[in-house]
């Protein structure tokens, strides 16, 4: 669940006196997201998202966050965006954290993800990274390949306890993505985080993108190699490559990718297994005695970079 | 949390097209409650609660408390109610589980018990018990005095590892309940789990009770011991007279309680403390490793017990 703060009736009264958004008619919080606490807001205008942000989200890093999602908002992307207050400002503070009222977006995650999400998926995302090509902010990416080593080494001597075999595997291959991994190819603002879960759909359509808390300045190409592990592989682990192609072929209808950028997408795709590996293993072998979020399967992102290292080129993923 | 059974995209939009309330524009779990998976459903109409009841449950009591609602907010008694689909039914299937879709109530449960809410908590609870008076299905109470032995036996080798003098406590208490427990006393349709979380204020005002789900036949004076319980102590464990006498005092002012039943408050009150202390001991003791739920603390009833064994008679209770 995602509610780790509990926020009393006066202090949400309080709160939401701040904007102009009327009375408060309801208040829930919600079962779905990890890192921040979300509620449901209805008021006597409207739905609203609350969110507090809790300390797994940088303070200082909120600001490229919320600037992020205004900005893709005033470009006609669809994402939730921050309301301002009656004062003009967008973050504040509730029961000691940062909080911001954020509009509300209709739609649902898929559940069973289908061919038609990852070809709506490919074309919204090229969309977003061309909309934040205007947006002057910058955050590093503080995920990426020189993070791996620090975050692999606190739970490398643990490793076992997971896969007797990870250290075998993981060991060469951070050495081999921190030797080949690329420097210079096309990059901007990239949503770095944009599973199933984030990703909204009215009936057949795309309706919106929503949790923009991992958000940075990377290549273009690494969040579609995001986003072909979280959407292409079915349950049982196997590569779906009709996903893969409908995602990649609509991306490119509307933000062509140089050769480069393909070439390097192999690569790009297996840094993208180890980060989210590894920080599922770190989470799970350091999630305390009944937290209230399950952990989830770090080896799952074992077989999905194993799919990787055996692909011999981009076509693997469909593109002819 | 209290999502423990994820429903598809298709499997909801085939479930809400058997009823009349249009189509779904969101769908998020809720992460309250702890017996069954709530979800907030928005449709193109409303806002309604879709509920699946989890094992918890018994199915064939799913009758009793649906019933009990509707009769409820047939006789004007602010509740929600189960939506009947298209052809007339009201608990349906849905992920292998009984189903239903329920309307949506407003306000908010007090996070901090102010004296007011407990004032009108005891008219809101006068008044259901007089309109489930004319409700003519049973359900025998199965957490009552009969149970508690069982419950207990069923923990008391590890009572404990909770706190080392429970046995000391535990043992001699049932005995005392089992024999000196009320065999006559006014009874109907009680509640029987009226915390602060079921029960909804817009303002000031109740505005609303929910999660019948625990609701039995048995004494009523034993529904305000549970409501003395849950209302009127304080975090620090100290017990709140004027809150106590409010809920009271409030409560005769629409039904009338005899001399018996004050007299017997006492003991309701221990045997009260005694259930939510065993089934918290219970949940304690057996809760599975990474549940959702976090179990909560059972000495808190401990402390509330100890305080009704020493409480000389019902003015201790604020009542002239």
């Amino acid at each position: 669940m995602a509610v780790y703060t509990e926020v009393s009736d006066e202090e949400l009264i309080e709160f939401v006196a701040a904007y102009d958004i009327g009375d408060v008619v309801s208040f829930k919080g919600i079962a779905e997201g990890v890192e921040n606490s979300n509620y449901l807001l209805q008021t006597t205008r409207n739905s609203y998202i609350l969110t507090l942000y809790e300390k797994r989200v940088r303070a200082s890093d909120l600001p490229y966050f919320v600037g992020f999602m205004e900005h893709l908002a005033a470009q006609g992307i669809a994402c939730p965006t921050p309301l301002p207050g009656r004062d003009g400002i967008v973050l504040r503070e509730l029961c000691q954290r940062p909080a911001a009222i954020i509009t509300f977006l209709e739609g649902m995650w898929p559940r069973r993800i289908q061919p038609h999400h990852c070809a709506e998926l490919g074309t919204a995302l090229a969309r977003l990274h061309i909309a934040g090509s205007s947006f002057e902010m910058h955050r590093k990416n503080d995920l990426s390949v020189r993070d791996w080593r620090p975050l692999y080494e606190s739970c490398r001597a643990r490793a076992n306890e997971v896969d007797p075999g990870l250290n075998a595997i993981l060991d060469p291959e951070i050495r081999l993505l921190e030797a080949q991994w690329p420097t210079a190819l096309p990059s901007g603002v990239c949503h770095a985080d944009l599973f199933p879960d984030n990703v909204f759909f009215l009936g057949d359509k795309l309706s919106g993108m929503i949790d923009f808390y991992f958000a940075c300045n990377d290549f273009f190409a690494y969040d579609l190699g995001i986003c072909l592990n979280a959407w292409c592989f079915e349950r049982d682990g196997s590569f779906n490559v009709t996903k893969a192609r409908l995602m990649l072929s609509n991306y490119r209808k509307v933000r062509a990718f140089s050769d480069e950028e393909l070439s390097a997408l192999p690569l790009l795709a297996r840094g993208s297994a180890v980060r989210f590996l590894l920080t599922r293993l770190y989470d799970w072998l350091n999630h305390p005695e009944g937290a209230l979020v399950k952990p989830k399967d770090p080896l799952e992102y074992l077989g999905i970079l194993q799919f990787h290292q055996h692909v011999r080129g981009p076509n693997a993923y469909g593109l002819a």
